[in-house]
C-alpha cells in the first residue's frame, strides 16, 4: 500500500486507527534477525547469544573430589567401626590441578584436595575430620572408624552436563551465569547478534539543545537522549543525529541518508495533526510503505511506522510520555526481534490495581505506574500525572498499567494487566 | 585486631564464624563513598547520581497549549450556545517554539499548536474540531457554539515541577526517565560517582586459561569472568589480573601491588582449609586487619574479608556457586556503598516456597532458585543442583532462597525470604 500524504493537512486527518497488537504484528513481519559477530568473552556481557551452545565435553570432565580428605577404595572400610578401626596407608598426595601419581591398591589411600581428580581405583573420599593420622616406620597411615559408602564426596563425570547437551540457547542475554558457563567450556570468542544501529532524529524548531540557555516558549530536546537510553537498554546502538527543522526537503534528505547508514530510524515529534507536522509527508513516496499512522492507544495515538527497502522507520510523538510508551510498545520489540530474542515484548502480568483509575477513553490507555509488593502480591499504582506531555513520572515508573477502553474506569482492587518496564529493579 | 595465620594449617582451622549480617556490617563500616566526576549526558546511563539535582526552573516554564486549536479569552464565550454562537477573529498564529506576536484583546483569538506558548491574555485553548472557520472581508473568524471553561487545555507553569524542587536524589541509578529529566533541565555534564576499580585474582594452579585446551584433572578459570560480569553489573570497573599460582611470596607481592592501583581487591579460590591454600597467609601482616574468615552460611562459609590502608580485600571461594553468592552478599554491597546507593543489599521479599527443600544444615543456606508468578503471587523454586561446586544453575537463577538453619528443612507452601538477584528481568 503506497499512500501519499503530501497533499496537505486535509489528507493528514484521515488516519485509520489500528490496535497495538495489530501494529506490532505489522512491524514484526518486516523484521529480520541481524547478523552474527564474534566478541571476546570479556565484552560479551549484555549481548544476545546468536547460536545454540552445546557442551563440548561433559562437566565435570573428571571425577572430582568434593572435600579435602583421602581418596579411598570403599570396600577397604567394610565392617570397620570404632571397635575395629581400619588402618590405610597414605601413598600419594593430589593437589588441585595435579593428577594421581600412584595407582591405588587395596589398603592404600591418597591425600586429596577439594576439586582434584579422584584416582581411578578409588570410589570415595573421606574428609580429614573423620580420620586420625599416624606414622609407623616412616610410612603415613590414617585410621578410619566407620564404613565409607561408595561414591561419597566424589562428583561423577557429567553431573552437571553431558557432552553435547544444550547449555545455552540462542537468543539468551548473557550475564554472569552465562559468562561463567562460556568460560567453563572454553568459548572465548562468543557468537552474538550484531547490535542494530538506530538513528534518532528529533523534529520541531521549538527544540533547544540541552546545553542552550532556556528561552521563552521553547523546550530542550530531551526525547533524543531518553530514546538513546531506551535503545541501548533494548540492545541497540543509538546514534543521535542533528535535529530536523520543520523543512520538508531537508528532512526528507536527512532521513533518506539515515536509511542508508543505519538499521532503523526513529524520529520524535512532528506526528500530530497540526499544520507544522512533516513526518506524514516524509514517509510518503513510492518506495515507502506505510504500516500504520494511528494506533488505538493513549498516549501516542498518532504513532507512525513505515518501511523502506526492508528498513523500518518509527515516527514517535514529541510528547515525552507518548514517545516513551511508543518506543516500549513498538521499537523495543523490533530491536528485540532483530536480536533474535524469543519474546521481544514487555512482560505482561496480571496484578491488582492499588488505586482507582477514573480517566476514561475510547482507546486503551498505557498508564505509567509502580508495582508495590504487599504480602507476596504485587499491586500496581498509577502515577499521579500520566498525561502524554508529562515527563517527570517516567523515571518513577516500573510498569505500564493497561486500562482498557471503558466508560467507567477501573476500581481499586480490580485485576489489571501491567507491562513490566525493563531495567526496573 | 591483627591476626597471623602464617604458622600453617593448624592455625587455619581456627576460624570463628560470624553471621552474614555481622559480616556485612563489618565490611560497610570501612567503606567510604567514592569521588564525584562529571560525564556527558550520553554517557551517564547506568551511572549513579552523585548529587541531589534541584529544578533550576519550573517545568513547564511557560503556559503551554495542550492542543492544536485556538487560544481564547474564555469570558468571550460566556453565554454562547448552538443557538447563539460567538464569532471571534483570528489575529495570530503561534507555532511550537514561537512566541505570540500580537496581544489578544476581547473578541480575538490566536491559532496555536500543541506545545506552543499560550498568549498572556488568553486563558484557554479550544481544539480545532470544536470550531468552524469562516472569512469575511479578508479577515479570518472562528465560530464557537459552547462556553469554554477557563484553563481548558492550558498546562500551567510548574505543573510538573516548581523551581528548586528536588527532581533527582543522589544515589539514584540513571536510566531513560532520569536522563530525560536531566536533558529537560539542561544538565549535560552530569555529576556521577566514580566507578570503583576492582582487581580480580584467581588462585590455584589447577586453573586453565579459557582458551587453553582441556586437560585431565584441571578446569578452566571461569570465576574471574563471572566476577567481572558481577562487578560491572554492580557498578564497578573490573580488572582481571594474572592468576596467582600457589606461591605465597609472589601472591603477596601481586596483591600488595593491586592494593596500590585499585579500589578493591577480590580473589577467588584458595580459601578452603586444605594444605595448598594461601589466602589466609596472604592477608596476614601488621598492616592488614582481618574482618572475618568464616561466615555461618552455605555455600561459601570460608569467605574472608580484610582491610588494608582503608581498602577492602575479599577472598571468595573457588567454587563457582560459593563465589557467586559471596560476591552478591558481600562485594556487591561494598561497591554499592562506594557508589552512594541508599540500600546496597539485594532486595529481600517474602514469598511462598514452591517445592520442599530438605537439605538441612546448621548454617543458613542461600539456595539458587527461580521466582514464578502464579495468580499475582510469587512462588520460589529451588534449583535442582545447588551444591557449592555447581556452576550450571547460576544462569537460571533470579533469586537466592534463604533457608534458615533447621533440622527439618522447609516444606512446600511455607513462606521464605528470597533475595532478588539483579539483572534478572
Amino acid at each position: 500500500m503506497n499512500t501519499s500524504f503530501s497533499d496537505g493537512k486535509e489528507e493528514k486527518f484521515k488516519r485509520k486507527a489500528i490496535s497495538v497488537k495489530e501494529g506490532q504484528t505489522r512491524i514484526l513481519s518486516y523484521v529480520r534477525r541481524s547478523e552474527t559477530e564474534r566478541v571476546p568473552l570479556p565484552e560479551a556481557q549484555g549481548r544476545i547469544l546468536a547460536e545454540d551452545v552445546l557442551a563440548p565435553h561433559p562437566y565435570p570432565h573428571f571425577r572430582r573430589s568434593g572435600m579435602d580428605g583421602f581418596a579411598v577404595i570403599s570396600s577397604d572400610t567394610l565392617g570397620c567401626s570404632a571397635e575395629t578401626p581400619v588402618f590405610l596407608e597414605v601413598v600419594d598426595e593430589i593437589p588441585c590441578g595435579s593428577l594421581p601419581s600412584v595407582a591405588l591398591v587395596p589398603g592404600t589411600v591418597s591425600r586429596i584436595m577439594t576439586g582434584a581428580k579422584v584416582p581411578d581405583e578409588a570410589d570415595a573420599v573421606v574428609m580429614f575430620e573423620m580420620t586420625e593420622s599416624s606414622e609407623s616406620q616412616g610410612r603415613a597411615y590414617i585410621q578410619l572408624k566407620r564404613e565409607i559408602k561408595p561414591g561419597s564426596n566424589v562428583t561423577p563425570v557429567g553431573l552437571e552436563l553431558q557432552e553435547g547437551e544444550l547449555i545455552l540457547e540462542k537468543g539468551r542475554r548473557l550475564s554472569a551465569g552465562e559468562i561463567s558457563v562460556l568460560a567453563t567450556f572454553g568459548i572465548y570468542n562468543v557468537p552474538v547478534v550484531k547490535r542494530p544501529s538506530v538513528a534518532i532524529f528529533s523534529t520541531g524548531s521549538e527544540l533547544l539543545g540541552v546545553e542552550e540557555p532556556l528561552q521563552d516558549g521553547r523546550i530542550r530536546n530531551s526525547n533524543t537522549y531518553m530514546l538513546a537510553s531506551q535503545i541501548r537498554d533494548a540492545g541497540g546502538e543509538p546514534f543521535i543525529l542533528e535535529a530536523i527543522a520543520d523543512d520538508l526537503g531537508t528532512a526528507r534528505q536527512k532521513v533518506q541518508d539515515a536509511f542508508e547508514l543505519y538499521d532503523l530510524v526513529v524520529t520524535t515529534g512532528g506526528v500530530s495533526v497540526g499544520d507544522f507536522d512533516i513526518m506524514a509527508d516524509l514517509v510518503a513516496g513510492d518506495d515507502v510503505e506505510m504500516l500504520f499512522n494511528k494506533i488505538t492507544m493513549r498516549p501516542g495515538s498518532v504513532t507512525t511506522a513505515a518501511v523502506k527497502n526492508g528498513k523500518l522507520l518509527f515516527a514517535l510523538s514529541g510528547n515525552p510520555g507518548a514517545c516513551f510508551v511508543g518506543f516500549e510498545l513498538f521499537v523495543r520489540p523490533a530491536i528485540g526481534t532483530m536480536l533474535g530474542i524469543g519474546d521481544p515484548f514487555l512482560k505482561e502480568i496480571q496484578v491488582e490495581l492499588g488505586r482507582e483509575y477514573v480517566k476514561v477513553n475510547n482507546f486503551t490507555r498505557f498508564v505509567r505506574g509502580r508495582l508495590e509488593l504487599k504480602e507476596g502480591r504485587f499491586v500496581a499504582f498509577p502515577a499521579a500525572l500520566d498525561e502524554s506531555s508529562v515527563m517527570i513520572t517516567i523515571k518513577d515508573s516500573d510498569v505500564l498499567i493497561v486500562i482498557p477502553p471503558s466508560s467507567r474506569g477501573v476500581a481499586a482492587g480490580e485485576m489489571v494487566s501491567v507491562l513490566q518496564l525493563p531495567g526496573s529493579r
